[in-house]
């Protein structure tokens, strides 16, 4: 993604901070379902757009993958994905997702985790992931759910006593700019539609093969706070696809 | 579908008085988004499942079908959609749609508009049209959309003048029963998941072929008092699928 909020040091460091930074897979809650939507990884050419701390290359060779490519633009995120990486079959390059430029039929899987949302042309990574996915590779990816970037405040409202009353919804096909906030920082991101992620696929030369909105695992329902707020709204969506 | 609230005298009039029941398909604001997703009809067997007056069910037949039955539980729409039938390709049977039980392979096409927001079971839906369809079979059907039925009040939030604020969403994930008011009076609707209707597909024999979340026609949008209100939040899904 251009967008490169993950440089800036007071956000790199709250997110440095996060489930999700400090344990991994195991630490985001969406994984135990977009887990289920990944191909069998054995001996595949991996690419992750937006890899982050590397977190999804590094499992994909724990899976048996070949190699695994990670691609991102923020040089703060490759440098904390490198110190994390002991295989030589992982490398990392710094790019906007946007702008990769691999041969045809470089990878047999593209995996992609809440990045899509900070680029307004989901056309245009279609076609980039369509040209460098080999045919029958998979595509697998999430992003914030249409519901939760539609408005653009990212946020609950609110009764009198800050009790969450129910989540708004507003300027659902008004695609584009979004200025949240995230981690208390301000963070531009692309609402997108339902129908702009599932169409351009089905349009774009790929076949669905999976669609789910991740509830939170069981164990978790209970036990952290607030986590029940999350069967009251979607936040993320997740999308694998199959070039035809 | 078993919910007949169309039965009932006094929703039935106002029903009636709708642009879609006068005016049939070009009075209905998604039907230039629906036709798109629709397939070439020559020759084929058509079902309608919860065919009301029956006006796909003569579009079918005028667009070349060899035949089209639609399915409701309603007498009333029954008798409304015979009145208005003089084709002999076409019938009318009255069932609920969750009951249908045709020979395997008995239809090229099904259809199915604004109708299964009124059952809480997709999957048996989804097993009832995979029997009955023959191989390569389309499915095209439109539902209030998840972001639509989810709170159950199916009304916007206003401020203190009476002025739209948002569209509130909650119980996103509790499926089920919903008490709502359509042409004022109470009707039960049953919410499901964007997840349910794609998952339940695509686990069940479906390739998906088309998802749209329609916006009102550019030509509405400015002359149609409140259709800018449209753009605001989905109101409906359109989806088609293939039996695999």
């Amino acid at each position: 993604m251009k967008e490169n909020k993950y440089d800036d040091a007071t956000f790199f460091d709250k997110y440095s901070q996060m489930d999700r930074s400090q344990k991994g897979l195991e630490g985001a809650g969406e994984w135990h379902e977009l887990q289920k939507l990944l191909p069998d990884f054995h001996g595949k050419r991996v690419l992750d757009l937006g890899c982050g701390f590397g977190w999804h290359c590094r499992y994909a060779v724990e899976q048996g993958a070949a190699s695994a490519v990670g691609v991102d633009i923020s040089e703060k995120m490759l440098e904390g994905a490198r110190s994390r990486t002991d295989s030589s079959a992982v490398r990392y390059v710094r790019a906007a997702f946007e702008d990769i430029d691999f041969p045809a039929g470089s990878f047999d899987v593209v995996i992609s985790s809440l990045a899509f949302h900070y680029t307004p042309d989901f056309s245009r990574i279609c076609a980039k992931v369509r040209e460098c996915l080999t045919a029958g590779g998979d595509f697998v990816f999430s992003v914030e759910h249409p519901v939760f970037t539609a408005c653009g405040t990212q946020d609950w409202v609110y009764d009198g006593e800050g009790k969450p009353l129910h989540w708004p919804v507003d300027r659902y096909f008004i695609e584009g700019k979004r200025e949240t906030r995230f981690l208390g920082e301000e963070v531009v991101k692309y609402h997108k539609t339902l129908t702009t992620y599932v169409h351009t696929l089905l349009t774009g030369g790929f076949e669905l093969t999976g669609l789910v909105e991740p509830q939170p695992a069981p164990e978790l329902l209970h036990t952290v706070p607030g986590m029940e707020e999350e069967l009251r709204r979607p936040m993320m969506l997740l999308v694998a696809a199959r070039k035809r």
